[in-house]
């Protein structure tokens, strides 16, 4: 068993940073290294086969890394390449989906669950599919938030016109009375607050991120892939695929700590 | 001389659209044939040498569809890939700042001009450059609008968080005393009203898709390259590198009419 290697985490952009930060909190001992593909972010609007073509290509990046497991920090990278990337890792491979599915399953007490993402998401029909196989009588209404990911990146956490786009966005899923949100993009966890007081004190909030990190705890738990407690700071690396100075500026509101050198690779070998 | 081809027309995305209804109000006989590079959208948070190789990637095609002459109609690329096109390309090459920079140079009447545009055209500072060669005494307020692009993508063209985001990005503009305000970035068109509204009667707005299809036409007449009038209906063609439907979808609100079929392009021969 390798227990020494870092965990792979990779990302269209810079939004799965909410899940290494998720991570970082729960895996204190473990080491990371983060893929950002800021070179073909968004992935939301590009087809299946593109977006399959582009996870296969960072698997593999992240695998010549040594990485011990692998997080898909990508709700639509979840979406349409998980199975496919499952197939071809050597390594356990853990997307966002399954576990903010399986928190929202558990923690809805009416069986009406709301969920957001990107259009590429909600479009996939990933979490209504993930929701119904675990609880056939769950009502689920989706909703795409296609301004929240440029909101969130421009630093409008609580800006009014984050407020009234989020106000038009979830007004259908308020009167669907679902007593759960699931927040089915790795942006979203930053919007959390403003979220929150849009639905109200009754809904309950999922932070895929935060159940992502859960998930992948209880993962290496099992493999006993877990590195050792007490085996010094661990190493956390970054890389994107362009455009390293936004990444590292960006990325740091996203993380809570400035992003030391980030790595700049080239997946297209041109 | 080549009368009978069309004029090619790129873009990152759909944006560059706003440029092509402008060439077909000017030049109603000149077919047009249009490549959004949508599976690599956006540009603007790209490196300068990404946007090159992909700009050069998209000349080789229009090329190889033998047009007559070819528009940049994409900021991002016009400021950090028009020289290279023009080395490149055996006809003319257009692009959307100079026209746009010309207009607003000659319509000013106190010398102060705000700028908007994404984030990289207002980093590169193209438009600085090319007001201030014209005329070195202008006063130039540059403003990156980052949201306004996905604004108008969600159709949110009088939104009310439009409106605010535009009065937030605007403000400084508004302070620096201009009377004329460049929209900078192909989408922004499609929020002159709303721009006009905020910017108040006495700024002129500068429209660079409309000034680009003009110096189109000028630059046509003088290589005597102009299609003969009364030829017939001149055809013209749709093409993207990727989700042609949506293509097609958001295309028809940037163009004002159904696109017929959408072409599916590979540029990465992958």
């Amino acid at each position: 068993m390798n227990h020494d290697g870092p965990i792979g985490i990779f990302d269209s952009g810079i939004g799965g940073l909410t899940v290494v930060r998720a991570i970082h909190t729960a895996l204190p001992d473990e080491a990371t290294i983060y893929l950002g593909d800021t070179a073909r972010v968004p992935y939301g609007p590009k087809s299946p086969a593109t977006v399959q073509r582009y996870a296969t290509e960072i698997l593999a990046w992240l695998l010549a890394q040594r990485v011990k497991a692998v997080v898909v920090a990508c709700n639509t990278a979840t979406a349409h390449a998980l199975d496919l990337l499952r197939e071809q890792a050597p390594v356990p491979v853990i997307g966002v989906i399954d576990p903010g599915a399986r928190a929202a399953a558990a923690a809805t007490r009416n069986g009406g669950i709301g969920v957001i993402g990107t259009a590429g998401t909600v479009a996939s029909g990933a979490y209504r599919r993930a929701l119904l196989a675990l609880r056939p009588e769950l009502r689920v209404i989706e909703q795409a938030c296609p301004l929240f990911v440029p909101l969130v990146e421009e630093g409008w956490f609580g800006h009014p016109a984050t407020r009234l786009a989020a106000e038009e966005y979830l007004a259908a899923v308020r009167l669907g009375d679902v007593d759960t949100l699931v927040l089915g993009c790795t942006h979203y966890p930053l919007l959390a607050p403003l979220l929150a007081e849009v639905m109200g004190p009754d809904v309950t909030l999922i932070d895929s991120a935060r159940e992502t990190a859960l998930e992948l705890t209880a993962v290496l738990d099992r493999a006993g892939l877990r590195a050792p407690a007490g085996g010094g700071t661990p190493r956390h690396r970054w890389a994107a695929t362009d455009d390293v100075e936004r990444f590292a500026m960006v990325g740091s509101v996203f993380t809570g700590e400035a992003l030391a050198s980030v790595e700049l690779v080239d997946l297209t070998h041109e």
